[in-house]
């Protein structure tokens, strides 16, 4: 490389420092010393690598690059303002109420894909967004920013391993190795041949250099966009607070703002404004798009006897074949969750990613980047795996689609570990979620296919037993709605049920119709959002509800129902499971539950 | 080895399979092919390695053997009949309402320390055990039995990370690689290589053997325990189904009962009753134990600043201090979540886990296991990453304690990634558990001493910034109490809060007070168990509750107490953050989500 261009490699990444001091000075908090460090690997990525188009941020030719150590937002934010995106006032403003830099980036900046800030999750989303690329046949490159100590996170080597045997050749990670965590030295301190060794275990090719040496950095990334048929780890010694002796390598300065920055700016060699010219992509690419279909939707006939989870894989497959742009992941459980059925319909858009549920659900969060429509899916249990990554998909925005199977005691002899019962209380405390539970197969079908469309985190909750059709072929669920299953004006109560427990709550009224005691029933099929106007209806005509549900008492549906009416104040008794099970048959866990026919039936009475 | 013992252990590793092959029948369903894959190396560990007294499962000097994969229970259970613990009608009771024998081990089994069936948590927790046989200076060993399947959870490589490096030699984990999975092959099938370079380069001992040749399996577990400095794994090839050709080595022959039960029996030699002589270990080897003395507790001056979380932190460092069984773990967040001053006060007893919160929390597991009173701590956030390790925590009855800081939208400029707004959701649904949420430094230090003994999983909510101490020094808070901090006979509502709202609905109370309207506050810091009495009692006189917490809308306090009021019937509002908050200071945090005083306020007029 020539003089010059070291010359200003070198420059530009001590402006990218100054301006990660300075933003965090003017915030007076912020990540600056994390910024300093990876200062010129970002340097010679965006002069010289990189291909996006900042005036163009939706370009389906761009490059994608993702800040895994999301804490280091100072130094993407002066990268911004260094390619032209933002200006210095903007930079400024960063961390104050209001303005789009927020302390750990998100996507109300065009230019950020995905929320990060909870470490280990970035790598993760860029294999789900690498491997949109091989679906989509694009050139793009997925850069992903990396700090080393979340390496020590588990979803790190779940990515490692799915990129690794997948050959994913489009992505590259870039470990920012400063040696020092937040309280201390990380364990592999500057031994990267510690991660090297775990990585390249891993399938990957991995290079070693010197961080703050542009021509070694510059070599390793042209190595990694040459590489075929692997992912390219660079791991990259490099000094935390790099160019600032008040901080540089030094412990206690993390995570703050420089106590004499105007000193450490001076050392930096003062404020400047170079500009960096990020090479555009190549034009004309377009990205592979699978065709569309009319959709035929699978129907069931009433009386039938279908798991809704049979319905959800049959509703998939077709959907599947009918739109293009919807995905499926399954975490090794297909023939259970009874996503197989798409697999079989639509195996290029089907990917299997083993029992590593974390990037399951990143790889969906990578997909939606993307413009694709997941669904990813395991038993309703094992969603709990993931939670950091769901609930960070709702800081995203990201439009992913959930299926948990197997949900709650009814799974029967399997016992607690399988059973699907914090999964309400967990998905509904997500930002923008909606929350769907459907009770038979035709609602579970149509259900299915309105998710397609639902923005944000979305979750079908469903069962694994096999339970009577209800419904017509062809009836509609909105989201947000109800059914009233039962209704008279002499009602004493309405029952609140949804899933397994409507069939209960069905029988369960008509005993105790059979017995003068008419009540009515309420189908809640959308937990979130709930139907409010159906169940203050209610509330207000009959004045006692009563909800019945297979989940924990907190956090579900009867919460649900209780918020929708708190301000009216009628009497509400919740039924949910509150003991913890064993194994029994799917019957004798309602029963033991307490959530059955007759345990409805007396608590009716017993209300009244 | 002499052929007589050759010929024994094949034949003890047929019964196994039979017994295995018969429980299922017995039961309908279960997992007898992923037993018979394993019962070779389970038959060699008992008749020869492993050191366990049956008739005493709490001797301190027994071996620990955890099935990582739990859904080789009928291994598990026809091992227990081998060696006497269970008789052969018990067995047959496998997965029947009301028995031990559940389709996954729990705990209900004496010999049982901890429920799987989740995949990937059993060597987790096992490090976790072995974490303790350091601290204790015992002899004992580890033994865990995984699959490969579950070789992709990232949960996994926590454990092996941190084994590894810490060179956990107790520990030996035994892989079953049997190639397949639930819904077809694994990714590296029989590939123990792939298996043991990636181990390796964690810095595991590793053995690959043929898993049917009971030669090969002794060597195996001897070189394993003769191994110094490291852990060991042993990757072990074997055959689903091995012995019956309707199963052996097949697809679509996972997690059920065998369809002709009685010819496979006849074909692995029909029904044995071979006993199994278990070693049973050492006598008078004594745990060490640390030392305990009088608790000197922190106090804190009416008025005084103090955060939370500084309080936990020298409360838990006091304990500690007092208490010898007392261990704190971190998520390398020590100085964030004030855990630090345990560190500093108690080192040998502090356990940096780095970034892995799955592995956090499973340390903790293990280490109750073994009698320790464990306290583990990281950002609320972030404890979203362990969900499946808490809940397992709680199906296992495990006694952990949970502290999770940086609640809420008041910790400011950070920004969503780092708010805990769904923990108190998350563990309110948890079976068993208690949640905790103080709002100054008195109330933070008692009830983290207070959680010392609380059974189950337990769960300490604490806030970033400094809060005004309103309590006494010495004042008692039980668990499942609550405070009355405002109360006038004309009281026309009730605002209850907890933690960071405390203080903004005391202001509102002054502020409505001085305005001609008396309200009275709950300071609810007991959010499971809920203090019912005291919130019937304000929902009885005052009729009108105003909930106020730092959390979402969906699962947390409100929740709770409309849980508690609910066949009252009093009318709720519930003030909670709905919004997707940004960058903003604590304050403008509190007023931009409508939880602080003037919120409150408002909310109160419009009530009423």
């Amino acid at each position: 490389m020539p003089e010059s261009d070291l010359q200003y490699l070198s420059e530009l990444a001590q402006q990218l420092r100054v301006d990660s001091v300075r933003a965090a000075a003017e915030a007076g908090s912020g990540h600056p010393t994390s910024s300093m460090s990876a200062a010129d690997l970002m340097a010679v990525l965006f002069a010289r690598h990189l291909r996006y188009d900042f005036g163009r941020p939706g370009n389906p030719a761009n490059d994608h690059l993702i800040f895994s150590k999301g804490h280091a937002s100072p130094l993407l934010y002066a990268l911004y303002k260094a390619a032209g995106a933002i200006d210095d006032a903007e930079l400024l403003s960063f961390r104050r109420r209001g303005s789009r830099l927020e302390g750990h980036p998100t996507p109300r900046l065009p230019w950020v894909d995905v929320a990060t800030g909870s470490l280990g999750q970035g790598l993760p989303v860029g294999v789900g967004v690498a491997m949109a690329g091989r679906l989509e046949r694009s050139p793009y490159r997925v850069w992903v920013l990396c700090g080393d100590s979340e390496l020590a996170e588990g979803s790190i080597w779940e990515a490692a391993e799915h990129a690794g045997t997948e050959g994913l050749a489009n992505l590259t990670a870039i470990v920012d190795v400063n040696r020092l965590g937040q309280r201390g030295p990380t364990r592999h301190e500057w031994d990267t041949g510690a991660y090297a060794r775990r990585f390249g275990a891993f399938g990957w090719h991995t290079v070693e250099i010197d961080g703050h040496d542009p021509e070694q950095i510059d070599h390793a990334l042209g190595d990694a966009r040459g590489t075929r048929g692997r992912p390219t780890v660079i791991l990259a010694r490099t000094r935390k607070g790099q160019g600032a002796s008040e901080v540089q390598d030094r412990e206690g300065a993390h995570g703050k703002a420089l106590k004499n920055a105007d000193q450490a700016i001076d050392e930096l060699g003062g404020v400047r404004d170079l500009r960096v010219s990020v090479r555009e992509p190549e034009e004309g690419v377009e990205p592979y798009r699978f065709e569309t279909a009319p959709l035929s939707l699978p129907a069931y006939d009433v009386g039938e006897k279908v798991a809704t989870r049979t319905a959800y894989g049959e509703a998939l497959a077709a959907l599947g074949a009918a739109r293009g742009d919807v995905v499926a992941l399954d975490g090794e459980v297909a023939d259970s969750t009874r996503t197989e059925a798409f697999g079989a319909a639509v195996p290029e858009r089907f990917f299997e990613m083993y029992i590593a549920e974390q990037q399951l659900v990143a790889a969906a969060v990578g997909l939606q980047v993307r413009g694709w429509t997941p669904y990813a899916a395991t038993f309703a249990a094992f969603l709990t795996r993931a939670y950091d990554f769901i609930r960070m998909a709702g800081v995203s925005r990201a439009s992913i689609r959930l299926v948990g199977s197997h949900a709650g005691v009814a799974i029967g002899e399997d016992g607690p570990s399988q059973m699907g019962l914090e999964d309400l209380a967990m998905l509904r405390a997500v930002y923008g979620s909606t929350v769907l539970y459907p009770c038979d197969a035709n609602q579970a079908a149509a259900l299915t296919v309105a998710m397609a469309d639902v923005e944000g985190v979305s979750y079908l909750r469903t069962t694994r037993g096999n339970t009577p059709v209800i419904y017509q072929r062809d009836e509609e669920f909105p989201v947000g709605g109800s059914r009233v299953l039962r209704h008279s004006p002499g009602d004493r109560a309405t029952i609140v049920a949804a899933g397994v427990t409507v069939h209960e709550a069905l029988a369960a009224a008509d005993e105790l119709a059979a017995g003068g005691v008419p009540v009515g029933v309420i189908d809640l099929y959308s937990i979130k959002p709930v139907d409010a106007a159906a169940l203050v209806e209610a509330a207000t005509t009959t004045g006692n509800l009563i909800t019945v549900e297979d989940h924990r008492l907190e956090g579900g549906l009867g919460d649900a129902v209780m918020d929708a009416v708190s301000e009216l104040g009628p009497r509400v008794v919740k039924l949910a499971v509150t003991a913890l099970p064993g194994s029994a048959t799917p019957e004798e866990q309602l029963a033991e539950a307490g959530i059955d026919r007759h345990a409805i039936a007396a608590a009716v009475k017993q209300l009244l």
